[in-house]
């Protein structure tokens, strides 16, 4: 097909795609070329906006590396990570709810038996976790794998200090036979997303706060359980109607209540004051495949 | 705002745009987000497929570099650049029509002076250019700058050649007190775009061929005119119904006609056989900012 003009040429490159042998594929890029095409056309996109929309994306890819995930970013900023997990994450009554997965997730962080400190050097006033995590009926799921990752006083991951060798204020905890599980960390405070890239730029340029409410990161497995990924925000912060990623769920808002110096829940004597937070995950069932 | 649903979140986002004191991004932004939310619901779009999506822009942004666009190259691929073209390029009558920018354009390239052999040791059966630029008055257009790419025999253009050091089969000429220029290269052939990138994988996984028909790129420059960024395509190539980014118009076919050896058009005697393409380029006037 050729002299394909601003009308046929959504059809030409749908056309393309009839030798595609994989029917979802099809389907999602028949929807992903025809919403492209449908935005261009609504805003008239001018060659010059067309290579601006190139550069920010190449400079998105160039801002991603082993720490960083520039893309995810803008998925967040843009509510897409939060409509993904919206859609498809209902979960049976009584289970958490899930929210986004964040930028800032690492693959392979310390693994700890027991209840722990996963501090490890990071800043911040001291902050004790105890949580459980149940299933639907109310039942203790042991031996749950719980991922934790969260910001330090500063409002940076360990991921975002260059130089840093070490994991601080993440790290994989289990449950106990009672599906209980404690440790020590650090109080999260709000903080921006990075704006020294292209989605710090974008926010700027429509003028949008970068600040997300002060939260803890739980990624939760435990086999014959759908895997939740969700946070528990403080419930007290400002941002939580403003999140720049959207989000904040009700139902995840937590209480972490200062306590003065004294005893700690893991028996310590604390001589400054710290935070307390407990918090109940409830698991959904797996899903047959 | 807290509780956003798959429902009630694009709303959210657009009202992050409230304070955007840049109008036109604004109406930008505001239909982006609206055709990205309305994509992820009609196809349901998984978690696994948002990180499918997610490491696909990630590695299309690792692979552009100071000579290669993979995010041109996948624009190019789903039609989006054929239609920017299209939408804003509408030229008077008579004037010759514009079509895709393409991944391989370089900033800088050598400048030639009166007629001249731009192939500088590119492979590839001789071509002799004989063109004119001219208004829609049909008068000649001295002094115009024009910007020629292209492969070469192998279907590469020179930077997609590792280490060589200079320029192949590309340049910078100029018209004439009469519109003219003059130059020798190479014959072009069709050839697949670069399949060892995300855009290859996406077309290898959609079924598509990555073949785009044999042209040479042309970008034609001159104070008063606007300027042109088109293509002359070989008439008869066999993917001219098929090309990979959608490009081609009956009014940019050329007549690449083989001659046996003898005299050039340059004057010199050819001992092998070489081809002539003779083309007329017309340029609309300029708009008015």
């Amino acid at each position: 097909m050729i002299n394909i003009n601003e009308h046929s040429i959504t059809q030409a490159v749908l056309q393309r795609l009839d030798n595609c042998d994989n029917p979802r594929l099809k389907t999602v890029m028949t929807s992903l070329v025809k919403h492209l095409h449908e935005f261009a056309r609504e805003v008239q996109l001018s060659e010059e906006e067309w290579m601006a929309g190139i550069q920010f994306l190449t400079a998105t890819g160039h801002k991603c590396d082993d720490k960083r995930q520039e893309f995810i970013l803008l998925s967040d900023t843009l509510g897409l990570s939060m409509l993904t997990v919206a859609m498809l994450n209902a979960k049976p009554a009584g289970a958490t709810e899930a929210t986004v997965f964040g930028p800032f997730h690492i693959e392979h962080p310390p693994e700890y038996a027991g209840v722990c400190d996963i501090t490890d050097g990071a800043s911040g006033e001291p902050l004790f976790v105890s949580a459980r995590v149940l299933n639907t009926r109310g039942e203790p799921v042991a031996g749950a794998r719980v991922n934790v990752w969260q910001a330090d006083a500063d409002g940076l991951y360990d991921v975002q200090r260059p130089g840093l060798q070490k994991h601080q204020a993440c790290g994989i905890v289990h449950t106990d036979d009672h599906g209980r599980l404690g440790f020590q960390t650090v109080l999260p405070v709000s903080y921006p997303v990075p704006t020294d890239g292209p989605v710090g730029e974008m926010l700027l340029a429509t003028g949008r706060h970068p600040w997300r409410p002060a939260h803890v990161h739980f990624k939760i497995d435990a086999p014959g359980y759908q895997s939740l990924i969700t946070h528990v925000f403080r419930d007290d912060d400002e941002y939580l109607q403003s999140d720049v990623a959207f989000g904040v769920r009700s139902s995840l808002l937590g209480k972490y209540l200062r306590h003065e110096a004294g005893e700690a829940p893991d028996g310590h004597h604390m001589d400054r004051p710290f935070y307390m937070l407990s918090y109940d995950f409830v698991l959904a069932p797996a899903v047959a495949a």
